[in-house]
Formats: structure tokens, sequence, C-alpha cells
């Protein structure tokens, strides 16, 4: 079944949407936890059942390499492997590649890489992406991708676009040939104006179920990271979902909600949590600091997750103390939980037309 | 509040008891999960009380370094600290200090050994553990006791022995002014039976509120375990619970059960499943076997606990093999569950009479 997306409201260029997909209903903008080898680190599908995540994303390369196609087969897909019910998007791979970039090797064909658990060579092709990305069944596959380096020069980043166009032809054409999932096309081009110009005008010209932003917030400034993305978004078509890939810091999330962006995702919650570090509604806090040694208070005082709920300050800074895993499983749920907390909020106050307030709010304390 | 124990049930030496507790009742014969530090590893309350876990332990020794005295009497307790409502017993820290032998010196006021986590000195005596158990307000506090090193000559064993009369009486003297927490002695004598005989006589003429049988299980071999618990049991008052100090392979719990004890505690269980060892009604499994590469079933077909309800032997190898702490979450609830049922299994086989054919299963698995 193709996706569904209905745009609710707008607030400028905020967006509040629904997407309708085989396994749920998607309320945006949402971010989206991440689960590369078939689990959210350190949580249970009933962990993410109640922090209120609504689509998780997964990583078609990882679970390429291990468990492998068959395995997955074998189970009829991810979402009975890892009992998880609800929607999951996979990515194509074409960013692990791209980051693998010992003894590649870039055709017109695909892209020869050496896997990094057994070093053997493997050739990735889109359509190979696209049958890895139905083995798992995902409610939203997205195309192969080619996803340039920050510092590209703009004569590279034009094959990079090309291939991405190719590739994007293909992995689409490939996909719907095999199954009805929902495919997105994603928007390359560096960071030229030109490139993304012309990349977003061949991607667009295809029939994909949504549109992701690909290439950005791989370690170019924060200015440019927004200059491109507001220059991008409007050549997007309105009446399809717009996905930013690879934004979880607050801060820029509202910032990319503000330019017209849907959906997100991030390993950084979940990364920082196992160092430590909490989000809250007053900015980051580092729980290992020896002043909350005697603090009884939650990590949150507005917060309502299992964490806050239960333990203090102190207990939490105890475990992190002791080397205990239950300490990082404790944070994970709660930055998760600020994760949909902060995406429902967002849309809340879309829905109420005060999102520039709470993107005020959120600023204030994110920098 | 003293405890209060019933004796419910005698099927030969084996007993169906009841222990009545400030924070709840357990049913006995019952294994305790470990929580050295505050936790058990990997689990939350929620899961324990979901594996059916009565009771669990703390060891006073790990408290009193992190998160010291001053915090567990700012949270009234370890039961608000870390969230855990139902009974806590805690050990006196004797096997700790009696692991760390390097700079430990030994006298009759007590012993003063190296902090493991900052190199500090620290003298602990009797009244110093009971101080520290009563900053922690377990349900049952363990009197401060020597535990001999297998080998230990029988003049050195005389020694211990007597160390721990003293420091029994010590510790009973001191709880007893500081609080109505219930206390247990713990019987030593090393692998001397005559020594046995004489600290269970001398232990036992104490008014404690239960008995454990000490220095065993560790390192002996199992048929003088055995042998040293045969001896010592009838020395120990019906009337009182029995606790063997360290036992969690599924046999020897069998075993002690059919000798007349009461209660157990081991890592093993817990320390197994984070190396992917299950424990099951048919024997021990490694989960990572490349066997199970695509096994749909469950760990154990006749387990009813949340992992076996939701997970095949294929996701939990693939975590395991990712490195996802996951698997090891999942797999220490799975063999929590089996303790517990087995404790379970036993209660019922004891109330129903057919102990010696679950011990008879039991040992067909495990040997």
């Amino acid at each position: 079944m193709a996706l569904k997306f209905e745009l609710l409201k707008t607030h400028k260029n905020a967006r509040r949407g629904r997407i309708y997909l085989p396994h749920g209903v998607v309320e945006t903008p949402t971010f989206m936890p991440v689960g590369t080898n078939a689990n959210v680190k350190l949580m249970t599908p009933e962990n993410l059942e109640e922090i209120g995540a609504q689509i998780i994303l997964a990583n078609a390369f990882h679970l390429y390499l291990k468990p492998g196609m068959e395995v997955l087969r074998h189970h009829n897909g991810i979402h009975d492997f890892m009992n998880w019910e609800k929607p999951i998007l996979t990515d194509s791979g074409g960013f692990q590649v791209f980051s693998l970039r010992k003894g590649r090797k870039i055709t017109k064909e695909g892209v020869l890489i050496k896997s990094p658990l057994d070093g053997s060579m493997r050739m990735i092709t889109p359509e190979l992406s696209m049958e890895i990305q139905n083995s798992i069944g995902s409610d939203i596959v997205m195309a192969f991708d080619y996803c340039a380096e920050p510092g590209i020069s703009h004569q590279d980043a034009v094959v990079a676009l090309e291939l991405t166009t190719l590739w994007a032809e293909r992995s689409l054409k490939s996909i719907r040939n095999m199954s009805d999932q929902s495919i997105f096309g994603i928007v390359q081009g560096a960071f030229y104006k030109d490139l993304r110009e012309r990349s977003a005008k061949e991607i667009t010209s295809m029939d994909f179920d949504g549109f992701a932003i690909g290439g950005l917030s791989v370690g170019e400034g924060y200015d440019i990271t927004l200059e491109m993305t507001e220059f991008t978004v409007p050549l997007l078509p309105e009446n399809k979902p717009r996905y930013f890939m690879g934004a979880g810091a607050p801060r820029l999330i509202v910032d990319l909600v503000n330019l017209g962006v849907d959906i997100f995702d991030s390993v950084l919650p979940t990364r920082v949590a196992r160092h430590g570090q909490a989000l809250t509604w007053k900015g980051k806090m580092n729980v290992r600091a020896a002043k909350y040694k005697f603090d009884k208070s939650p990590i949150d005082d507005e917060c309502t997750c299992y964490t806050c709920r239960n333990y203090s300050r102190s207990y939490i800074r105890h475990l992190f103390d002791r080397g205990e895993v239950l300490g990082q499983m404790l944070l994970t749920i709660h930055n998760l939980h600020f994760m949909m907390d902060l995406s429902k909020k967002i849309r809340e106050s879309i829905d109420g037309g005060y999102f520039e307030k709470l993107r005020g709010e959120v600023l204030k304390y994110y920098d």
C-alpha cells in the first residue's frame, strides 16, 4: 500500500500533517528513533510504545550484513523479527556506504565496498538496496543515493548528483516491480544551490511518495545547513511528506520545522543518553555531575516519562558512577521521551498557531 | 519489625515456609536475585516484579563505598533510592572484605582493607557493617562474619570461627540497639565438621532471626559442599529460616532444598545471561550458537517469560552477534524468570509431595 499524506494545517512554513502507512498512522512533524540493528539501543518495543514513538528507522546496510536477507525473509520481515508492530522506515544504505571510504569503488552500476564486519567485498546497487529493503518489509523505503562529503568540489558534486538521479530512477523502478512499499526520493547537490535546484527538479519529476533532503548536517556549519534547507524545501511538492535525514538536536528540529520539514531522525538523543547527557526543557544536563549526588528531584520537573516518574538524579548519577547499564537504559527512555514530547508540542503549537513561541522557548535553552 | 517465619509443610528434609517481612511476604524455598549496586543488572523493578522476584539481595560493602551512607540516609534507605518496594536482604560485607586479600589486616576489632574504588584504607567492624545495613534499611541484615578461603588449615579455621562468633555477638548487639531490622547469624567452620559443629552451636545460641550457612560453594568440590551442608543443617533450629549463601546453579538449589535449606542467592543466572547462556527446563543453552540463526522458536518452549512470549532464538542470537545490549537484557529477564519459576515449582512440589520427582527432572538436565 502506498502511503497517503494529509496536510492538515500550516503555520507560515511549518506544516502539520498525517501519514497513513500499512503499520499505522504517523502524525507529523515527528522525530524517528533510530534502530540500526533491528533494535533501538537499550529499548524494548514496549518502551518505545510508552514514550510515544510512531515510527522508527532501521538501516538496510547493517541488516544486509547481519542478520542478512535470508533471516529477514524467514521472519517475513523486521516487524516480526524485532516484535515492533508500528511503521518502519529504512534508509537505503547510501549514507553508510559513503562513510566507508577505504577501498570503495564507485561506478554507474553501484558501489563496491569492503564489509566492516568481515572485510569481504560487496557490490551495492540500487536494485540490491531495494531487495534488502523489501526483505526488511519497511513501510517506507529510501532510494539509493550518493551522499557527498563536506568539502566536495562542484565538479565532483555534479557526478554525485547525476548518479543520485540515475540510481533514484532505478530504485523507483525496482521497488515498484517488487512490492507496494512506499518510497522516498532523496535530493542531493551538496552545498551548491544550482545543484540542489537541479537535483530537486530531477528527483521530484519522478513519482516518489515523499522526498528527503540528504547530504546535510554532515559536518558543515549550522548556517549552511539552514540556508541549503531553506533553499531546497520550496522546490519540493507540498502534497508529499518531507524528511530531513539526520536531525536530532532540538534546535535543529524546530528550525527545520520552521522551514517546512515534517520528519527527522538521528542517533543523537540515544547516543548522548549512553554518555550521561539528558535532554530537558531547560537544556542539556550532565547527570554524572557531582552536584546531583544528593539531588532527589527527577531529571526534568516537567517530564512525565517512566524515568522521571520513578527515579531521582541522585540515583541515576549513582548508576552512571558505578557503570551500571540501567542508568543508560533510564536515560535513553528519558531522552527519547523528550524527543517525542518535543514532536507532540510542535504539532500542538502548529495546530494552535503558536509554533513560533514554542520555537523561541527551545532556542532559549538549546544553542 | 522482626520477621515471622511459618514452616508450612515438610517433605522429608525439604521445607515449605513463609517469611513475613516489613516490605512483604516471602514464600520459601526461594532464590534471591542479586542487586549489588542498588540495581539488579539490566533489570528495572518492574521487570523484577514481572518475573516474580519476592526479595532481592544488596551488598552492604559496595553501597558503603558508593553511593555511601549519607546518600542512602538522605533517601531514607535503598527502597526509595532504587524504586523497589519489596523485601531486601543485605549481606554484611564479610564476603567482599575477605575477597580483597591484598594489604588486608585482620584484628579482633575488625578488618582493615583497601578500597577497590579509590585505594583508601577502610576499617570495617561489625558495628560499622550494622550501621551501613541500617542506612540501607534492609528487611534482613546479615551478621559480619569471617569467610575463610578454601584450603585454610584447621588452626587458621579456628581463628576464623572464633572471630565469626565474636563478631556475631557484636553484630547482634549493635543492630538491636539501632533498629528493629531482622538479623541472620552465619555459621562458618570451613570444611571441618568439628568446627562447623562448634560454629553452629555458638551462633545458634544467640537470638538471631534466621541462620545462614556461609563459606561454602567458594571453590571446594561439589561433594564437599553437600556433605558440609548435610552435616550443618540439622544443627540449625527448625523454627527459623535457613539461607545458603551463594547458590545459583539449578542442581545445587534442588540439592540444597533436599537438605532443608530455604533461601539462596547468586549472581550466576544474571552473569551467564550477559554472556549468552540461557537456563532452560532442558538444561543450559548457548544462544550465540550458529544453529539458532533461523530458529523461530522461543528460548524455552515451556517458559512464559516476556522474552519467550515475544522473541525468537534467531532474534536474540542476532542481538548478541551484533553486541546489542538488548540481547543481554532479554536473556537476564529469561534467566531470572527461570530461577523464580524453579523456586515456585519447588514450592509446589513440596506442597504436592512430589519434590523428589522435580529434583530428578532438574538433575537430569543439570549436572
